[in-house]
């Protein structure tokens, strides 16, 4: 996955502060993503981004308050841009999850690398070590899944359904991408991701929350 | 996710190295289940076995081999006894998943601890970071799959499917059960797990896969 278009940033100035908070930040996201946090060292970063210990420790005095920023300012504003934006503004709810589908197995095609999806990698690892990594994945998943839900709503078969039934409906649209992009890490194929975007289409069809 | 009943054991005798090397095993997993491979340590492994560092070496020369042993001897047994028997010794695969499922959900719920899928903590952690643990994990995956695959042309609408096709369902169910299993364990609740099995029924039945 890249990093989120709001995150892009022009190469820091001299005594530019914010510039190397974002540089630390990105370098942290990518490493996070295709290392792992405990796998990434300070010294790690040090080397990735050419800064020295000291500023790094200004900016992020602990390896925890690095990685809550980066759950908070580069994961979340991912799965914005990458799902929650996309799905709302779809002229149907079923198209919008097929573009997201297709734009995610055209982005891994053309990289030749599949990462996964950067909010699963990072709950699966964390979710245990630490409760405010929780808290931080949670967060994320849980805007996600409301945003499908409202979303739900505005089909006809949603229309229907109570809150909690539209929140199913939600975690198990987010549960079966989800699984999808691990699979797809794993295997290194976009083939699952494929198989799951037709799933899910006759699965949302079927049941009239397609439209 | 508990310890694979053929991996259960009795405690080491003095001088039984199978004992002791089950022993390694056993704490590997579950320490690599709580906190990762990479947060777990050498020292965290002789402390928790009270096993020395030339026995534990005399076992698993390195980390890696340590870790190439769980994903064979601990993980795929574990897939095995929690999917592959029960689904394939199901009456039906729409009922051989619900009961998977309700045996997962209750087991969750009575550790009060969501631990998630071990494959997928695994699988997510080490696939980009070594081949060797990749191919280990995927693998699984494709037994999992495979054996899956299998069951669902026995059903009737899987006769009429190709083999690609049924490939396909195995790979949504794997993918959906695998991210339901995530969202669980960073929510840790049982709900996403119940909304992913209630989604699937409804998907297999509507495609006549569950008979």
């Amino acid at each position: 996955m890249s990093i989120p278009r709001s995150a892009r940033h022009q190469p820091p100035r001299t005594n530019d502060p914010e510039g190397m908070r974002r540089k630390v930040l990105d370098a942290a996201y990518g490493l996070f993503q295709s290392r792992g946090y405990h796998a990434t060292s300070i010294q790690d970063l040090m080397t990735e981004t050419n800064i020295s210990g000291g500023a790094l420790h200004h900016h992020f005095p602990t390896k925890k308050s690095l990685a809550l920023a980066v759950f908070k300012e580069r994961v979340a504003p991912l799965v914005r841009e990458t799902w929650i934006d996309p799905v709302q503004s779809a002229a149907s709810l079923g198209r919008g999850i097929q573009s997201v589908f297709e734009g995610i197995i055209a982005g891994a095609e053309a990289r030749r690398k599949i990462s996964g999806c950067p909010l699963n990698n990072l709950a699966l690892e964390l979710s245990l070590v630490d409760r405010d990594f929780r808290a931080a994945a949670d967060e994320i998943f849980q805007q996600w899944q409301t945003a499908l839900g409202d979303r739900v709503r505005m089909t006809r078969g949603g229309r229907l359904l109570t809150k909690p039934a539209r929140g199913h409906v939600a975690a198990f649209i987010v549960a079966s991408y989800s699984g999808a992009m691990t699979l797809a890490k794993t295997e290194q194929s976009a083939n699952p991701l494929r198989a799951t975007a037709q799933a899910l289409k006759s699965w949302l069809q079927a049941r009239h929350l397609d439209g």
